[in-house]
């Protein structure tokens, strides 16, 4: 039986639901190949590795039960970092030596752009000592070229979206105008605020207005689209994301003079939701709200979409197969057949595409009145939220494991 | 054969994720007695029968199929309002004259203490005329008096615990200090937020402090909790009621001079939690982000507590029976069986327990320290929110029905 070398995984940048979901499927699959040495996890990310912090993920996976957990469990298990690689030349030397020292031949690091930009920047360096180095995709923000779309970004949509269609029946609840804003996570991309057209059903029309950073964002526009709506209805929810901006290119979240600083020293309103609260009470005078997805957009367990766990965890899994196979340089992708049910094939690309790239959502999955997404969006995204994944509870409460 | 008297039932106050299902332990405990007539909703709480806008709802609800549905359905089916019967001998000439004209001789009105002081208003002048008026608890903020808890608050509770756990583990994924502060619902009573209490367990230590507005919130305190906390660990987790006050019964949430208006007409800042946030900012200077959970506490319908379900539905047929029994101007309670497992009887009690009064966390559930629960209260909070309801999803979003 051919001894294969140890490995050792990573997660960098924002956690996701299924991050772990990722790093489970890697765990496994190298624990259940033949001749398999050790797989490490180094703690944090990138900087993990250059301060020798690792943890022996063959041992503490001993048993099933806490790899089903770790699918479960949001956030980056491993911990992680924001850390590029600047003193490439210091730092790989650095990281080479602990990989020689740990006997790691396959280094996995699941992260978004700019751990892509880590994998591109180690792996022509640790090729020399036979050493490969793969990325493995995640980020909710669908932002990644190269790849149909990113594990992640599924559990997300369908939380943001089934959050929606829940706020927009409880907004719907009185018989008065009034005006609900929902401020959704993409700073320059739009995917996710798009997926809140998901919401809609045959029992729910909301959200009625989308508005992604891809467009100039038009106050006047945008008041005019609500009153018009107000016409014929009670309840509008409109889904904004964080990331809009004026024709200036301003964000509208920072587009007003910083109010005087008040004993708590900052000033500062919070979002482009909030903004666009205080523009509708001020010039509609309607009842109006908004509410920030915030934080549960990408932690969410209890509301994850079976295709994205399971789509995660074949990633990372994928992940150990290509490095097996010699390839190093690789980030992992989906790539969608082309047939009448939804199904993904998994490959891998060159790190290059995902590491210099930001795909935003392009012309045809926005609607030309720029308000709204296309039947083509709606007819890509749909696959990515079914299911539901079964999670564990003890004492009522999702079930984690921690390290 | 005896035969009954149609029945109407219908919904105030704020929504909840279990609301409708008392609304439904209603329609089914009504239509399955043997003699009934018909059971009619008012569209809009008493506001609907003040304008006879009245659903057949044994129509409706001709199968049970759509009776699930109603269970998992959140916000109000029939509509809400925020109405005070305030000229009471005209009003009620109009709402009798209604019932009248409809054969009403049973009329359930599912809310919070706003809704039971309309039950208990009307009641006695319905009497005169055979009509029994029942009240149905329905709240998040659990402050009814009379009845050990309410339909609603093991939902929401199991919500902000999940969802607390969850950005726990999301807010501890770097190596670097940081403060995450959650504002959770509840103006006068601290339920809601004592509950995030939940949220702990053998993985999850968060929240590290709990601030609920039964005690006077003390800004010097509270930056030396967290600053000790801090001493120990990376991540201070905080959950602060909406209705936090300090030493003067002034809320933190208006605790400072309005900003300068700006061209959205308004210098409103937002909540106690981001009051908070930017205390922690400029006093300690370290990343803190705060987080509003906001209407999903309410409505979170993918994230109810299966016992919450019941006993929300169990409530509403509970009403029919008392009503049937001859019983009026009363609310339904729950109480809690003396026994090793918990277990809950459901009676009735004077309406005006509950319409007069309103529930604080008592002095026996909050520690010395006034910045934590007790361990009493958790022995009371947790079988609140145990079990899951398994709901229908419909292109991976939680199914509705509307009316």
């Amino acid at each position: 039986m051919k001894q294969i070398k140890n490995a050792l995984i990573a997660q960098s940048g924002g956690p996701t639901a299924v991050i772990n979901a990722s790093l489970a499927g890697a765990i496994n699959q190298y624990i259940s190949t033949d001749g398999a040495g050790t797989i490490y996890g180094a703690v944090n990310g990138i900087k993990g590795v250059l301060r020798d912090d690792l943890i022996n993920l063959s041992e503490f996976f001993n048993d099933e039960n806490k790899l089903d957990l770790l699918v479960q469990t949001p956030s980056s298990f491993l911990g992680s970092c924001r850390y590029r690689l600047e003193n490439i030349n210091e730092e790989s030397k650095q990281i080479i030596s602990l990989f020689e020292k740990y006997d790691i031949g396959h280094f996995f690091y699941i992260g978004g752009n700019d751990s892509m930009d880590t994998v591109m920047k180690l792996a022509p360096l640790c090729s020399e000592k036979g050493i490969n180095v793969i990325g493995i995709p995640k980020t909710i923000d669908n932002d990644l070229m190269g790849t149909d779309h990113c594990p992640g970004y599924g559990s997300s949509a369908k939380y943001i979206a089934s959050v929606i269609s829940q706020m927009a029946l409880d907004a719907g609840c009185y018989d008065i105008k009034n005006v609900l804003i929902v401020e959704i996570m993409g700073r320059n991309a739009g995917w996710l605020t798009a997926a809140s057209a998901l919401s809609r059903s045959k029992a729910i029309s909301a959200p009625d207005f989308i508005y992604l950073p891809e467009r100039i964002f038009d106050y006047e526009k945008f008041l005019y689209d609500i009153r018009r709506k107000l016409m014929t209805q009670n309840t509008v929810v409109i889904a904004v994301s964080e990331g809009i901006k004026d024709a200036d290119g301003k964000y509208i979240a920072e587009s007003d003079p910083a109010p005087k600083k008040d004993m708590f020293g900052h000033g500062q309103l919070g979002g482009a939701g909030k903004k666009l609260e205080l523009l509708v009470k001020k010039r509609l005078g309607i009842k109006v709200r908004s509410v920030e997805l915030n934080i549960p957009q990408r932690c969410a367990s209890h509301c994850t979409s079976l295709t994205d766990v399971t789509e995660a965890y074949n990633c990372g899994a994928h992940a150990v197969i290509c490095s097996l196979n010699g390839e190093t340089g690789k980030m992992i992708t989906m790539t969608r057949n082309q047939s009448s049910s939804y199904s993904i094939q998994y490959n891998c690309t060159d790190v290059s595409v995902a590491a210099n790239g930001e795909r935003m959502v392009p012309d045809q999955f926005i609607s030309q009145s720029g308000n709204d997404v296309t039947n083509d969006f709606i007819d890509y995204v749909s696959p990515l939220i079914i299911g539901e994944k079964n999670i564990k509870y003890v004492n009522g409460i999702p079930a984690y494991i921690v390290r």
